[in-house]
């Protein structure tokens, strides 16, 4: 019995021998210190020192879990270490736990032999979890290996594009016909040699393997044994297509609080389960890959990777920016002559395309979480542009005003600041309008309206800010 | 029998009758064009035509997620016509589906006998869930009218903090005494008036209501029936304590897959329940913080709320991004003799200072996410640092090139085009640098490593940049 924080306590205390033993070889330097570091610090020293037995011993006291969450922290070349001493069955379950980029660079280093080994103590659902890190031709022999049944499913789900429910679902799950009793659904239950992870409720079909309701697991116990499936099953059954999109179907997971759910064909029939754990997995990976993708990172660059490749990774971003900002310094060369006659205007004008920059990205900010939760639809689009223009226009006038007198009074000029204050309005006007629009359109054309929204805003709020600014005082003041 | 995207079709078919009866009063335009509206235009006509009764009778028909889906989706006074048609015992029920913007909303129209009403359907932990809502005075009168049990226990939840694990248990679970055996545990399945939801297992105590293991539901069918639970419970479980982190909970539930969890106090006892679903909401919600947070703005911030309110939320970071933009300006202010000399410097000064931002961001987002991910520690901090510094110098001497000759041919001065190559490299380099200890420095200070790194980061590499570029203009060009 252990909660989180107890379990690289109790670790360090499974531990404290070997540390005892390295001690007293007198290659450490206080005990104190190192009873202060955390238990990948601890598995680190081992494998620095080399003590491969103490390492082995402490690896194999470790759960699945624990052992992949510990080589996403290690660097890579103790990483490898590590990895050299797990057994091949343990490696497999290891592998499902590991980062994409860790779990590529260690199947990278593995030898053939070794990664068929460690593949052949995977079934086929596992095997489909990883089946896009893995070389082609291992996969293919390792698919080969596995009796025809699994085989067949697992040609069958690699076949759906990733993202989808089809690559997301699971092949295990408990099924019942609907004509027999709650005692032979029981039995079903006794009798099966293993029981799918996170099982909540039989499926039950009909005729030609169709789906037909769902008994969730608790009521088996609750209702009369004799009592036919048929009569006591759920028949309001949320169920998925393998071409579904595995973020809404994850949506649709937490909305009607799904624990597991089944995947039918296009005549109902029952193929495949799909599990709220691979479902969050999923999530999390989507969300993070958006996260990097906003900066124009793909999700699996590999943080201890080879620096070269770090680099190119980040080319194609960097020449978008390159490009845009150039562009927008175009504005900037239409008006060279009044920046000679008026030099404040070359300090003064980055605040201008950055106030704009700063609120078109709350705004965009606003509307993507209003797409994302379902909320923007064609009948309000009028309203939030309206709200959105109108909330622009009273912080245009404020600060606006708060930076025309700054301007003024910096370079005792009147009407310097008059050009701030107007230029400063309509940019948060025009921000305000592209950020609403931006990710409307990108919605529209079928992208993510998270992804690249922030270049084309930045562009224009700098191409406007400098050309807003410039021209009102080309007009007002030369 | 339905797949997600069936339950609007579903919904457009028993709406059929009631749109005839439109037609037929001919109020709508034409039937095809209406029958391609999604189902929340239904709804909304049916508010709009005042078709009072339809409109109830299709609300009773849709599940409480799917009015609280819709209910989200709609404009401010539509939403309010259709929450009024709510009968109070589905009003409680929708209420837990809404975003805390929208409930908030609906609250504070909804007089109090009614809240009142609509809480009372609701059951402790139902209340706890939206405790933070509810006006202090509604809350107190809501938590007295429950039994004296219920009580206790909301009083005792709502003081733990928001996004602790204490916050997001619940109170109901299925307890059995490790003397009893398997056929008692089955008894009380059967004999609970309502299961909770999400129950994968049943929580075994000991003395003092201590928390000794767990028997998984699926094992209870699968143990001889006079087996004593003692004997077969699992007793490796991953426990809470009602002060942890939600959030680091999450990624426990993730390592493990969980379904449930008890929570324990500080003597093991057992004091409540978490479960996949609260997790992930929380999850949810917390990431939508964040991205909204990135902007400086409000989770609870209302898309359909009052405008002033609106523009107001979002003078704070109006205000630190007008002043690290001033404050960067303030460094372009030093060179306006070098500007007035050669003026192209401020048309390709902001080219310098967007790259670095460019850069600085993707060093951030790779940091942020090794924090996440607890990639990052002591000891690797030191390489990433030397990868980063690497990459950006590699970089910073490709594209520095490519953007030297850019200014070169431009403007037909070749000095012109080193200092850009020269300010390009320096700025690079340098946004690696921030862009690494930013995040970590706000780490150490306990502070969310994405929220506010990029502020920050603009401000620096802006800074830097102009400084750069200006700097080395005037020691080589004037």
């Amino acid at each position: 019995m252990s909660t989180p924080e107890e379990r690289p306590k109790k670790l360090a205390r499974r531990l404290a021998p070997v540390l005892e033993q390295l001690q007293r070889q007198s290659v450490v330097e206080s005990v104190t210190h190192r009873q202060q570091q955390n238990r990948s610090d601890l598995i680190e020293n081992l494998v620095q020192r080399q003590q491969q037995a103490a390492l082995v011993r402490e690896l194999n006291r470790l759960n699945k879990a624990d052992i992949g969450h510990l080589l996403n922290m290690l660097p890579a070349d103790k990483r490898h270490t590590v990895w050299q001493e797990l057994p091949d069955e343990t490696a497999g379950d290891v592998l499902l736990e590991l980062n994409d980029a860790v779990a590529e660079d260690l199947i990278e280093l593995t030898d053939e032999a070794r990664l068929l080994s460690i593949l052949g103590a995977l079934d086929s659902d596992e095997l489909t979890e990883i089946d896009n890190l893995l070389p082609p031709a291992v996969l293919q022999q390792a698919i080969d290996a596995l009796e025809t049944n699994e085989r067949n499913w697992v040609k069958q789900t690699i076949a759906y594009p990733e993202g989808s429910v089809g690559d997301n679902m699971s092949r295990d799950s408990l099924v019942i016909h609907e004509s027999l009793t709650i005692r032979d659904a029981i039995e079903r239950v006794r009798s099966a040699p293993e029981l799918p992870p996170q099982t909540d409720k039989l499926f039950v079909t009909g005729h030609h393997h169709q789906l037909v309701g769902v008994v969730p697991l608790i009521e088996l116990m609750r209702y009369p044994e004799d009592t036919l499936v048929r009569d006591c099953m759920d028949t309001d059954v949320v169920a998925f297509s393998p071409g579904d999109d595995a973020v809404d179907a994850g949506q649709a997971f937490e909305r009607y609080d799904l624990i597991s759910a089944p995947v039918v064909d296009e005549h109902h029939r029952l193929i495949g389960r799909l599990r709220v754990e691979t479902i969050m997995d999923h999530l999390r990976e989507v969300a993070q890959k958006q996260a990097l993708a906003k900066e124009g990172l793909k999700a699996d660059t590999d943080l201890f990777g080879p620096i070269l490749e770090g680099a190119r990774e980040r080319w194609p971003w960097l020449m978008i920016n390159l490009l845009t900002a150039f562009l927008a310094t175009r504005f900037i060369s239409l008006f060279e002559g009044t920046i000679q006659q008026l030099v404040a205007l070359a300090t003064l004008m980055p605040i201008v395309a950055s106030v704009g920059g700063n609120t078109g990205n709350q705004t965009a900010a606003l509307v993507i979480r209003g797409l994302a939760m379902e909320q923007i639809q064609g009948g309000n689009l009028g309203y939030i542009y309206r709200k959105e223009l109108l909330i622009s226009l009273i912080n245009g006038v404020i600060w606006g005003s708060v930076l025309g007198l700054f301007a003024w009074l910096l370079y005792q000029n009147p009407l310097l600041g008059c050009v701030m204050m107007g230029a400063v309005m309509l940019n948060l006007l025009l921000a305000a309008l592209i950020g609403i629009t931006v990710p409307m359109l990108l919605v529209r054309l079928k992208k993510d309206p998270a992804m690249g929204s922030s270049v084309v805003l930045t562009f224009a709020t700098d191409s406007m800010g400098f050309f807003l600014f410039l021209g009102l005082a080309t007009l007002i003041l030369v």
